[in-house]
């Protein structure tokens, strides 16, 4: 065993030579202290808005790491509870509250299966459920949904990026009832085909997840909702869910609500339609939250500067919510644009906002007819200027 | 207390005088003879094709009549699994097994939530369940699929069906996101949307719950299926699933399965279509099944008059599977034939069958251009009967 420091907390994990055994849980994965960065600043949040003590869960934790990071690092939490399955784990998270000097009175540790651990007579509901499986959390959504109090936050990730961006499209059908598209954002596809089916699975209830945040890194998806309750609001959240027309020839894309609306064919080029969905098409994040998240992360030490840089990402591209983005290599190879502008450049160019979800993507107000006809014009004005390079 | 008997059980049941709490369960309901018969016929069915001793659960029990007739009316149950959270029912369950001499290590009766009974860790799968709550079973879905062994059969039970059936829109889309449609098969239409609702929970686990036989009743729906696994099967059921296009006009209906061929007008008339679904296109009968139940209904004396015509209907009915039908009177109205024949006759004209679901209800092999053409013919022929008669 050895110990590691992350933000505030310090854990126990095991050696990598230890781990003998494939059902042993990965305990601590380094390459998640970003989405764990935000499920910190996440509780910040709710912990500001609601001015009182709170319920805290983290139905999966393996080594208990957020947990104690929620104790630590927000001055919030009345208990957190605690659970995994794995024998190993809960003894381990244990000895974890202990090297942190949590108070024994802050904390609770379970071993159920997460479902059952959601779903037992609490008498009260939880504020603030961190939910981080292992893979789909397809099947967790309905208990930690209907575990929750109202007003509560649902910080969640998704590992099972490759399937619901398009790599294996049965698969995303069968796991969350939607067809994704491998275009080139694939990936937004994804996380709107998850928050469609988080909704869905809620509405069943009566509950209505409003999404509030999202973020897409290359293994994993991590958003954020606010549960709330009532048929009313339900309706408005699924109001927003619709299918997407894209074009692979031309890149048009087309939001459609009213599937009586869909249309074959491409109308700018022809070309028969791929379609994506049906999927979220309103907005991915909450502009309070998301300038929160931002801001509390720039005054934190403990927070990581891979987290910060990410959200000054995300803060500008909230400003600019389209459903899609252009990445610029695909345009500059549709037009033959000889040499691609720096992308803060062609931001200016097309009166964007850079996208996090790809290094050189950026949303647009324009029209796609608008950004085909100004890809045009960038192709004139780079050649020219290629040219006078070379006289 | 009173007793009843029914089939081959006899059940205490508390007289109506003594319900004085809403929050007493309807331990008994007789209406739901039809229901229980058919569950008990298709049990006989699992017990012929699988030839061996049968796990059975009734997760939601109320009287137990249910478990009690299984054990007394087929040969097959090696154990039945009986649940219900009310204690009163729990009392009441174990009293009416001793009442029927039913052997101790022939039943369990347990006390929790349905869903927690369902998943707990069994150790077998079920290979009979018979899921009959109050209200949708949607809450229930996930946990029966996991719970049942491959093989094994489900009999649903679903007693929401004005908002499956287009009374209210907005609940079914919330509860089962799907659009019913309230024209003259919308009880076809809501059961199609039942199935399509029990195949997409089942899927999100790679289980493929196939739809083998389908009854509506005024006040419920009831469907049986048998549990399959893998990723194949479950994407053939999922194939099956498309949009229904019908219009009000005209009735002119066409099943979609492709959401790129969805049409917004109606090529006969030019009306607006509407749309419903996503809903199950498939078959609603599988034939072998059908034909059993049909059969061994008229041979058992147990089995109520009201069951055997219903599967008398059905099995007429399921010979001529097509996605929706038409009613008579409807048809009549809609080209002013003066005086409707009868269904018998009815049927033969338009080369049909009846169905269970309508009175005058019939399904047809002819497209819906021939129904339109044909019922014109009808018009002339029963006006020039009139003619005739009054001359």
């Amino acid at each position: 065993m050895k110990i590691i420091q992350e933000g505030k907390a310090k854990i126990y994990v095991p050696e990598v030579r230890e781990i003998v055994s494939s059902d042993m849980p990965v305990f601590y994965n380094p390459k998640m202290r970003v989405n764990r960065d935000l499920a910190v600043l996440g509780l910040g949040y709710l912990c500001k808005k609601l001015g009182r003590e709170l319920m805290v869960a983290d139905p999966l934790s393996a080594s208990g790491i957020r947990a104690i990071r929620f104790i630590k690092e927000t001055s919030c939490v009345g208990k957190v509870f605690t659970n995994d399955i794995n024998e190993k784990a809960v003894e381990i998270i244990r000895e974890n509250f202990r090297l942190n000097e949590v108070p024994e009175d802050r904390y609770e540790v379970h071993r159920e299966d997460a479902n059952f651990f959601m779903r037992k007579g609490w008498g009260f509901g939880f504020d603030y459920v961190d939910l981080d499986p292992f893979g789909t959390p397809v099947p967790f959504i309905e208990s930690v949904a209907l575990s929750m109090k109202r007003g509560g936050i649902l910080s969640l990730t998704a590992t099972d990026t490759a399937p619901i961006s398009g790599t294996y499209p049965k698969t995303c059908i069968r796991r969350y009832g939607a067809r994704p598209l491998r275009n080139e954002f694939k990936h937004e596809v994804g996380i709107r085909i998850l928050i469609k089916k988080v909704i869905e699975l809620s509405a069943q209830h009566d509950i209505a997840m409003v999404p509030i945040f999202a973020y897409s890194h290359l293994h994993y998806f991590k958003l954020f909702f606010v549960k709330d309750r009532g048929a009313k609001l339900t309706n408005s959240l699924i109001d927003q869910v619709g299918y997407l027309l894209y074009c692979f020839n031309c890149m048009n894309r087309e939001a459609v609500f009213d599937p009586l609306k869909i249309k074959e064919h491409c109308p700018i080029c022809g070309t028969r339609f791929s379609l994506g969905g049906p999927m979220w098409l309103g907005k991915l994040w909450d502009e309070e939250f998301t300038d929160f998240l931002y801001r509390e992360a720039q005054e934190r030490g403990e927070i990581s500067k891979e987290t910060k840089r990410i959200l000054s990402l995300i803060w500008q591209e909230s400003k600019l919510q389209t459903v899609g983005f252009y990445m610029l290599s695909k345009l500059a190879e549709k037009v033959g644009i000889p040499q691609q502008p720096p992308i803060k450049k062609a931001v200016e160019f097309y009166e964007g906002v850079r996208t996090h979800f790809e290094g050189d993507g950026f949303r647009t107000r324009f029209s796609h007819e608008e950004v085909l006809r100004k890809s045009e014009e960038l192709k004139v004005i780079i050649e020219r200027r290629l040219k006078g390079g070379a006289g």
